[in-house]
């Protein structure tokens, strides 16, 4: 008997035929999802709750794994597919029987039609190199990383270097997303920036949405992305704040002024961009949270604290385990941009950031020249 | 000699006669604090370092102050003369020389052009009846107050009932501006919404800016003084998750459902109210502080953590010493409003966080509440 279909049937589904009966069948979605650390980890375990669920995908979720050998000699693929586990990245969190564990990136993707992309944005040009001729047509991606590659004929957004390599429609998920408290079922929002297709929007909405993690759709690709990115360039100012302990005042200052740059950023490059998104979780509740509790923000913190005499990098491969600082880089990507653009002397708080972090200026500059910048 | 003046000339500017040498009198201001808790003695001190420095005010700032005795016996206005300190609510902390503490309202703002009131929202009507006849022609005031008063007729913002019982122009200032770090001189910025005369409003904004707190005007008085008043709401809700200790993304998802339910409920009030006033400091900035380091969100915090077994008059004066909450009390005013237009539905966050505080709902329905509603 054929199960009910939860969703409208969609135009661009692609038939899956392993059914095993004589019946009719049913147009599935396939979902691979590329990367695995903490986030592309819950990410895999909230939707392998809903492929299970939901008649319109196939229950299993296939997971690409950088494939890596842990200290006992085991390959972290073989203990996920083993254990359910994430041992490495999100310890102790069972992501669902369904997900399994893949460490040939080829293999992995071959046959699905939803790709949910959520690496370091510095491995996503190598990946969709590999990727090329590889996916099938009719593939939907969604991407869930935050930076740009910064290119000659300028900024280029994970989305767009995905659409334009791989040949497919690429959305985007952002939101207010620490991925710990996510993997412990606390309640989260999140923002899908879709760029025509509003079906297939509502498609990746379904794919996430979980009683704990809700999710809503914005016609903004370009602004729920460049939410998700310029975030944690405020989060590291936010954290030099917090580092030289000035206060909620002045931490809220600061990210208010980071939040009008990031508007402002956004505008001027692509016009399109909506001043709503901002209201979204991407926007205003995404900012807020990393600027409380995120990896950006607390290693920042740390490098205030020790005067910048340690570096981001001596400070990230002390404090995180493996996992990658985003702000940095961004704030390097973003500065390249306005500085060649003749833009950085409105946009201060990015400005500074950057300035700091490569240790031309000293973190108390982070209010000095955000302020004075921005009258 | 004539000393310079700072600012342009100002058409409502009082002439002051009190000069005692044969130069032409020279238009100078002279302002009066009426309200002297944390946040108004902060106040005295920022205005009493511009007045000294600059030639357009007169050098004396009046603060009113409503009297005490205190543990010692002596008078609370006679400790601040003494020692230019306001031992209870800010001690340590210099108001400045030139900030007379007055007993008598009456007496305190008889010479005054510029009032700057600055009391709990619950005194105002008091005040203003008081003061019914009593103040000059051509005064100019600001509200530094948060909260509204409901009327039969509808809710009545401060500033409006300042302007309608007293018959004068009425601005407000509001921002991201916890008094105790403002004290102790960290980088703030804050917001001045005026009505309709720009040069009133870059007045109040030369009154109130130092180097470490920074003002801009924005004509929106309504949008600027409902982003004071319905913050303290959403800092409730924002504590209530603190106490439930829930983590970072809820805290963000509440208060980004909390703005949203600000910008709708000031639109539905004042069609006039501009969504680029939420970008502003008395916007986002004031919600961001207010939803980390503020009393509403302390108080609130401790009430969940007690699971509601305390009520909040019992928790507000154990843990305030003699400050009020005002997310409370707006709380409720709001719940009038929305409960009388049919508009409970469309905000769940300000509806829950009335029902939660007088024990309907338990502390826990913030989320579940807040998040179905929103949907």
């Amino acid at each position: 008997m054929a199960p009910a279909l939860d969703v409208p049937e969609e135009e661009t589904a692609v038939p899956f035929n392993n059914t095993t009966s004589d019946e009719v069948a049913i147009s599935k979605s396939k979902v691979t999802v590329v990367g695995s650390g903490n986030w592309g980890s819950v990410a895999a375990k909230l939707i392998a709750s809903n492929t299970l669920r939901l008649a319109s995908f196939h229950e299993e979720v296939r997971m690409w794994v950088y494939e890596e050998t842990l200290p006992n000699g085991e390959k972290l693929t073989d203990v996920i597919n083993r254990t359910n586990e994430n041992v490495k990245y999100v310890p102790g969190i069972k992501l669902g029987k369904n997900v399994v564990a893949d460490p040939d990136l080829e293999n992995a993707v071959k046959d699905s039609n939803m790709l949910v992309f959520v690496t370091p944005h510095q491995f996503m040009e190598g990946i969709c190199r590999r990727l090329v001729g590889k996916v099938k047509g009719h593939v939907e991606a969604i991407s869930l990383i935050k930076g740009m590659e910064v290119k000659m004929e300028g900024p280029c957004m994970i989305s767009t270097l995905i659409s334009q390599q791989l040949g497919i429609n690429c959305c985007v998920l952002m939101g207010a997303n620490i991925a710990n408290e996510i993997a412990v079922e606390k309640f989260s929002e999140a923002t899908v920036g879709y760029r025509e297709n509003r079906e297939i929007a509502e498609k990746w909405v379904q794919l996430f949405t979980t009683p704990y993690f809700m999710v809503t759709a914005v016609q903004d690709v370009e602004g729920v992305e460049l939410c998700g990115t310029l975030k944690n360039v405020v989060a590291i100012a936010a954290g030099f704040v917090d580092g030289l302990e000035m206060g909620n005042n002045t931490k809220a200052a600061i990210m208010r002024i980071g939040l009008r740059e990031m508007k402002a950023f956004s505008k001027m490059l692509f016009p399109s961009v909506k001043d709503s998104t901002f209201f979204e979780s991407c926007g205003v509740a995404d900012l807020i949270t990393t600027c409380l509790g995120g990896r950006n923000r607390k290693v920042a913190e740390a490098f205030a604290k020790n005067e910048g005499k340690r570096s981001f990098d001596e400070l990230e491969a002390e404090m995180l385990q493996g996992q990658k600082l985003q702000g940095v880089s961004t704030a390097r990507e973003v500065y390249e941009v306005l500085s060649h653009r003749g833009w950085l002397e409105f946009f201060p708080v990015f400005t500074t950031v950057h300035e700091i972090s490569i240790g031309r200026l000293p973190p108390s500059a982070i209010v000095r020249f955000s302020v004075e910048g921005s009258t």
